[in-house]
């Protein structure tokens, strides 16, 4: 038996020599396309292989599907590819069934399905002139005996529970909030129907997941664009705007809330589900975005001394926050840690499970505001930083998001200097997204094109460079290869928005790391976080310096693990509780003011770092290619 | 020393010899009018006393102000009359300072002031980049330095936590809730300013207390008419028109909603309180008018078998009942026993402390609904009594409400028959209320005008009987005296009103008592309750049977103890919690399926009584007289 890892999932299967790759995808529960069924007629099934030597030889077939620049970054059908030996796979976009679904998932770590909310089917005895006992002791008598100890109930319930009690002839069923509150109350036996949402407000993007509550099972995922960027792009200008009087942060909540409630109608109709029928939402966001939706002052998020409003969960009955689903229900807001370490982010900790190793994490949310945790079981402390939009496309020349016709992969033939490159949605490229640049610069170093500093060499003269202005220019896609008839390049400029963004991130790794009294030799795990990270390639992430220089093997892309932790906190009330704890718990470093921030900001510009013994395998890279990586220059 | 007691007060004064009533009064803390300052010159501070024997001599003064008639119904002036010995002193309402106060209070135990509402004044530590904890663990890390633990906070609180913590400059004061709700933010300290407001919702009056929670006075006391008058005299009948639809109910709801708030902005505005420094308000009331302000279904309480909605105590948000004191201040309405047996009777047992007595006492609430209560400190029993509104003077021929212009005392001179009476306010006599009605009956039959059965015996030919057709009536007033310039009268169907309600608490009080095992001789008191029973005379209550023959002294008339006992709940957390246990534990007799109920009834019919044995004060009344009650007829 041997291994197949499929990434950016990290998930890994165990499955026999002799099996295809899609057979081992199968048993991981990774969907890819294949429209033929395995026959390798259709070559829908695209994947990219790490290491060819443990697989079966390139067929025929696949050498139809599959054009020759693909060939050399390592692309397979894997319907026809046959594992011999462990291997790692990386399954594109365009190879996936329900690209939208993959987009928005996280990997979670289980939990015992025990939500907060809970159904109790009651048939109670009619009164009688010889048992007056008034109808909600009648009721909660009878919830005793299901060891729910005299929980309130609603205002507006007990205003109706005299009239619906006799109509359903006292067989009732009746839905409980954490064994406190009676939220709902009704007629005949509907123990089957209970459902729960979660939600993750992303700055960028809405993410939301309807689920079974009887079954743990994800009955609907929704995302949409998050409408709040008609008020400004980030969550600064947004801050801005709300800050210019309370009808703006009223309009921004509602805006969200809008949302919310869009996503929550959707699900339910595609599941075939009554909103009414869901009875708690559970809702991560970063802290501007958990304050715009509880109707939270957001001003004091944007100056110094940066504090939220609170840290500790908040629950509110959904009518009172004008959710859309059962009225009484609850609405469950995860906690935050500090003013950029938000709920997200605990829910990022969640769903790694990072708090109940024993072996020490670091775990990266690469983001315009990035969040990094460094600990294990005993303790962990974290930290904001900002990288800024870069890694979004952003303030790069020719950067767009993640996208169709987005260059999100790329390799430069350390030979040739050819780029060969893959655009999301497999077309002509019209742009090139966060994980696209970032080989880029990876490969435009590993060639000797630019240098430690991320300048260009001097003297190096190859077609695929040219001059704009003062400006060189690395040419990624020719003007006759793209969407747009323009070239798509890389510069100096976007070269510098990397590296700053990377440093960002890499620092805050670095001070949380030597506040922790560990080294990079000290983790066992490297988690990158958001839905960035999922399809970076690690090894480009690794020679620019964005993350640490571990093995390969340690880092786990965990997707977005923030909806993934909204997930959890719905089904089990233990792992809520987590969350209060690990918001209370988890110690926040405040980088600007830590006496290493500068310092190590500084050092974390270079590429991949000042100090390249932090950086052996880089290191080794080159020495085993004989480059002197200090003076390496393609140009000399 | 001697001891004075004042009715119907019930309250007890000790005093040496020689001191007038009008210092012993004083010395009560009963208000009485004296005008001319204690000279004898005005007559203002008439009172009615028992035993003239223990009393210094009628004085000229005295003569000069009271009338013959007077003298003989036992008036005195307070200021002129010296004690002697122990006596017993009713002041009757003309005779009292600021009227209106004194018809709404009642007797109360006194309870430790620690009120559910507590303000704890903040100077919180200006956040600094070194110390970014957020607002709201700022402020309840302060609050868990003063002994409250992490309560929750308003939604609508947290929205302007940030910006008011701010503006304040960290210095504010916060209002908590039962330990465990931040139900106000303010700005500096208010520490100074803490209020609550009492309601007792009757029938026909609802009565509200302003009270400063931090010396637990009373600041201002306000009562009016219930305004749901205008779809109902009385409950049944309110009950019917809520019946007829949502709307009908909801209207009910907001006619009581808004005579609360019409009293609390009244009181608040004499005592010069700004409402939102009122933050809690305690409600009691019957069992419907509790619904009726809660906004619940009430059909099923007048409907067998009468099961309330639900018993325990319930707390709500003010702006969520609509109820205008500070919007996030707690309402507390207390529990309730069963569909007939009220909140206002739990309010009862709390402020009389039959629950807390090892003597054992019966306690009976007299009106259209009585309740009744037979019990010590180790178990109480309680029923309801449809007494029906004879006692409030309806049903009855010239019967009116206890306010000016009835009479609310007589006598009829057992040798010339002639009639002496009290009017409310002391002017020409336009109707008979309760009390005055219960004097006739008791008079007459004293005076052997009437029977045992209640009926008009044969052969009285005296001149203040007439005839009305086939109806004998007793003239209470001529035509000449009365203010209608009609007589005032009392037949055989008057004395039947009065005798089918009687009957009906007393049957109350004779089943509970065989139920508990105990007799007359058992009681160590007996309380009376509510407005009418204030202005009851003991006496003619015994006479007719109303009450168990007990020593007079033994018989306590607590006054409006309904207002009392929400005033104790709003000082006290434990009064509350006592009450809520008084719900559970006092245990409700469904009296119309007791097996004993017809027959005690039948026999509770008779004046006073079947069994003449259990009247024995009665029955040695007429014995000293000569007179063998089982056939006194004075027309014989």
């Amino acid at each position: 038996m041997v291994t197949v890892r499929f990434e950016p999932e990290g998930k890994g299967v165990t499955v026999r020599r002799g099996a295809t790759l899609l057979e081992a995808a199968q048993g991981a529960g990774i969907e890819i396309r294949s429209e033929c069924g395995g026959k390798g007629t259709c070559g829908t099934c695209r994947v990219i292989v790490e290491n060819q030597a443990k697989l079966s030889d390139m067929s025929e077939r696949e050498l139809r599907h599959i054009k020759p620049q693909d060939l050399r970054l390592g692309y397979r059908l894997a319907c026809q590819t046959v594992v011999e030996g462990g291997t790692v796979v990386y399954v594109p976009r365009e190879s996936r069934l329900g690209v939208q679904r993959i987009q928005v998932e996280g990997m979670e770590r289980p939990v015992r399905l025990e939500p907060a909310v809970r159904k109790f089917h009651l048939a109670l005895v009619k009164p009688t002139i010889q048992d007056v006992k008034p109808d909600l002791e009648r009721l909660l008598d009878s919830l005793q005996r299901d060891g729910v100890d005299r929980p309130e109930i609603d205002q507006e319930l007990l205003k109706v529970l005299p009239d619906t009690l006799r109509e359903a002839e006292w067989d009732v069923t009746v839905t409980v909030w954490n064994n406190k509150r009676v939220i709902s109350l009704e007629k005949g036996d509907t123990e089957g129907s209970l459902y729960g949402f979660s939600v993750d407000i992303g700055t960028s993007k809405v993410v939301g997941y309807l689920i079974n509550l009887r079954s743990g099972d994800v009955v609907a995922v929704k995302s949409m664009e998050n409408p709040q960027i008609a008020y400004g792009e980030d969550v600064l200008s947004r801050i801005s705007y709300a800050m210019k009087g309370r009808e703006n942060l009223e309009r921004l909540g509602e805006t969200v809330t809008e949302a919310i409630n869009i996503l929550i109608f959707e699900a339910c109709q595609e599941a075939g589900v009554n909103p009414k029928s869901t009875y708690e939402v559970t809702v991560v966001g970063n802290t501007a975005m958990h304050h715009f939706f509880l109707g939270i002052q957001p001003r004091y998020l944007a100056v110094s001394p940066y504090v939220p409003a609170l840290k500790r969960a908040v629950d509110a009955e959904a009518s009172s926050l004008k959710i859309t689903v059962n009225p009484h229900g609850n609405v469950h807001v995860l906690p935050v840690i500090a003013g950029f370490v938000g709920a997200d982010a605990v829910a990022d900790v969640l769903a790694t499970g990072i708090h109940e190793a024993e072996e020490l994490s670091l775990l990266m949310d690469v983001g315009t505001n990035g969040e990094v945790f460094v600990g294990n079981r005993d303790h962990i402390i974290s930290c904001s930083c900002a990288a800024g939009p870069a890694f979004e496309g952003m303030h790069i020349k020719h950067g767009m998001k993640a996208s169709t016709g987005a260059i999100e992969r790329l390799k430069i033939s350390p030979d040739t200097l050819e780029v060969e490159y893959v655009t999301i949605g497999g077309g002509k490229p019209i742009g090139i997204c966060g994980s696209g640049i970032v080989d880029a610069v990876a490969e435009m170093f590993k060639c000797g094109i630019i240098n430690r500093q991320g300048t260009f060499n001097r003297g190096v003269q190859i077609p695929c460079l040219r001059r704009v202005g003062d400006e060189t220019e690395f040419i990624i896609a020719g003007s006759n290869e793209t969407g747009t008839g323009s070239p798509i390049t890389v510069g100096r400029k976007d070269v510098e928005e990397i590296q700053l963004a990377k440093a960002a991130m890499h620092t805050g790794a670095a001070v949380l790391m030597k506040r922790r009294g560990v080294t990079e030799d000290d983790l066992d795990r490297v988690y990158i976080a958001g839905a960035f990270g999922r399809y970076l390639n690690p090894e480009s992430a690794r020679f620019i310096g964005l993350i640490p220089d571990v093995p390969t093997e340690k880092i786990i892309f965990a997707g977005n693990t923030a909806i993934s932790g909204a997930k959890m906190a719905l089904l089990s009330r233990e792992a809520r509780e987590t969350a209060q704890r690990l918001s209370k718990d988890i110690h926040y470093v405040e980088l600007t003011i830590d006496p290493d921030f500068q310092g190590e900001f500084l050092r974390s510009l270079f590429l991949p770092y000042q100090k390249l013994e932090k950086y052996p395998r880089v290191l080794s890279y080159f020495q085993s290619r004989g480059i002197d990586v200090k003076n390496w220059n393609r140009g000399l």
